[in-house]
């Protein structure tokens, strides 16, 4: 498949990198204010994406052409890894219907529209021959949604998990070491695994954009018609964080053999995060950066999934994945 | 899609009453000397899961048609759930390339075909515009098959895992109880976990034909060239069964915080199921019945996912799930 990756953060820089070993071409990468566009030749092999990604690296461009003109290239599928927003989701929701008005597909990675318009993307998808995927945008490397969905959300009761790897790696770190959340955070931040204005991750924002998503696919999937579904937004979420988790509270778990973990749960009707005590060897006690999804089924039981959420290869690996589920 | 299942035992039965439920209609089912055939008239719905069932269940038949007649019949999707034969893996082999030289999808739970003639099978999906999917095979209901193939065989370096229920079940219950093989077997037997004959299960076969499965899918998933991939077959598998494993053994491992598990691994070139040393709060050693399978890749590390591995629903479960990726 040919890719126009619109973004050229660490996720769109690793689809950019990896999509050759996975046999597709890039045709044209765009950043915030720059593009490159493959010329379209008849031996056009697409962009050299080593030269993309260094030209990003010494000069923080991608190109010589405007990011508008990677819109308008001929592509077979649009990645959206642009960051994500709130709201109105753009520029990345306006980024996916250009896609989906010129029956091409969209895939992913940025969380805003399908978190935040759902019912939007829903509907342009239905006037369209083109498709959306977004696992990239639920657990990096872990196959939650095509799990859901391979499952039918009709037969999935709940999701649930340990969604963001910076909350956790920071209760981790609490519970092993008996430090306070602001030492933590810090030691974090230093190791880059937490950023410079951490709330998107420790006030539960991010996980809780997941879990919306989680909903809306339940919800969308299970309804007989999907105009009566209902469609869930981070204002939807009740949210709680982990600012307020004393260290205190990890060292009276542990005298009880738990521990506690930033968990998020979705199901059709409501979407939870809060800080909950779980078991410190059970399954959703995952330590550090890692993440977990649990998915419960009417007819198999719980499903555990468990690995690396986030990182630009991890994400990319998700990514090309859905382009994969797309020829 | 309408479905022919042959076999019904407690997958074929389950994936029976199951399909309505994803929106599948069932035209025929065969045991291993009965079969009923809906009339296929303008308003046929399918066979009566629910008489069908009762019927098996009262008067050991599923009606009083012929198998052939099955096979003939007008399905899109041929689902083979008759019991794992090794070897030549007849008959379930020829029930798939019967509907694959009719041009109909074949989705199997029976693992023989799979594990055993992995090259027939791929010759001859090439000659029908047919496809296969055996999710069914490896793992009940944890999508280990199609989680691979996501991720790319080429991509995946190894899976390996607890993949036998009653074997784990034996294991667990020698290590919480301290007592021997021969009184827990007992024990798994009056539950129904463990079979009158248990070697398929304590002698490792059957995680090791899970192994097989994923050698081949591993790689002729890897191959430039299919036909210059290698076929894997039981023979190939180094297998060692847990007969052996004393109740001395879990109590020495447990004064160092292990426990013994059956794993089985696969990569593209090796496969081997033995009893290993394993964290007893670590990743491996799952609890009782429960299956695990743990994914290596390039760029993403390492997936777990981790659930029911067997049982009627669960597997079929996973049938329905196959079916549902073949529309």
């Amino acid at each position: 498949m040919r890719l126009a990756v619109i973004g050229a953060g660490a996720v769109g820089r690793s689809v950019v990198e990896l999509a050759g070993e996975h046999g597709h071409e890039v045709v044209a990468v765009a950043d915030s204010s720059t593009a490159v566009v493959a010329d379209g030749g008849s031996d056009a092999v697409g962009v050299d994406p080593d030269a993309v990604v260094a030209r990003k690296a010494e000069r923080g461009i991608v190109g010589d052409d405007d990011p508008e003109d990677a819109l308008a290239a001929d592509y077979d599928v649009l990645v959206e890894a642009t960051p994500t927003t709130l709201g109105d989701a753009e520029p990345g929701f306006s980024h996916v219907t250009t896609a989906l008005e010129r029956d091409r597909h969209a895939v992913l990675a940025n969380k805003g529209p399908v978190a935040e318009r759902y019912g939007d993307l829903r509907a342009a998808v239905d006037d369209s021959d083109g498709a959306i995927r977004f696992e990239a945008t639920v657990g990096g490397a872990i196959p939650a949604v095509s799990t859901v969905e391979d499952i039918e959300p009709g037969h999935v009761t709940a999701v649930r998990g340990v969604l963001n790897g910076t909350a956790n790696f920071i209760l981790t770190r609490m519970a092993a070491e008996g430090l306070d959340y602001d030492h933590v955070l810090a030691e974090a931040q230093d190791l880059g695994v937490a950023e410079a204005d951490p709330s998107f991750d420790v006030d539960g924002t991010d996980a809780a954009l997941k879990c919306v998503i989680l909903a809306n696919v339940l919800s969308f999937g299970a309804a007989d018609d999907p105009a009566d579904a209902r469609e869930f937004t981070l204002d939807d979420a009740d949210v709680a964080g982990i600012r307020d988790v004393p260290g205190s509270a990890l060292r009276l778990a542990a005298e009880d053999g738990q521990t506690v973990r930033l968990i998020g749960e979705a199901t059709g009707e409501t979407v939870r995060v809060a800080p909950r005590l779980v078991p410190e060897n059970g399954t959703l006690a995952v330590s550090g950066t890692q993440n977990i999804v649990q998915i419960e089924t009417s007819h198999a039981g719980r499903l555990n999934i468990s690995g690396r959420g986030a990182g630009g290869p991890e994400t990319a690996s998700a990514v090309l994945g859905d382009v994969g589920r797309l020829e």
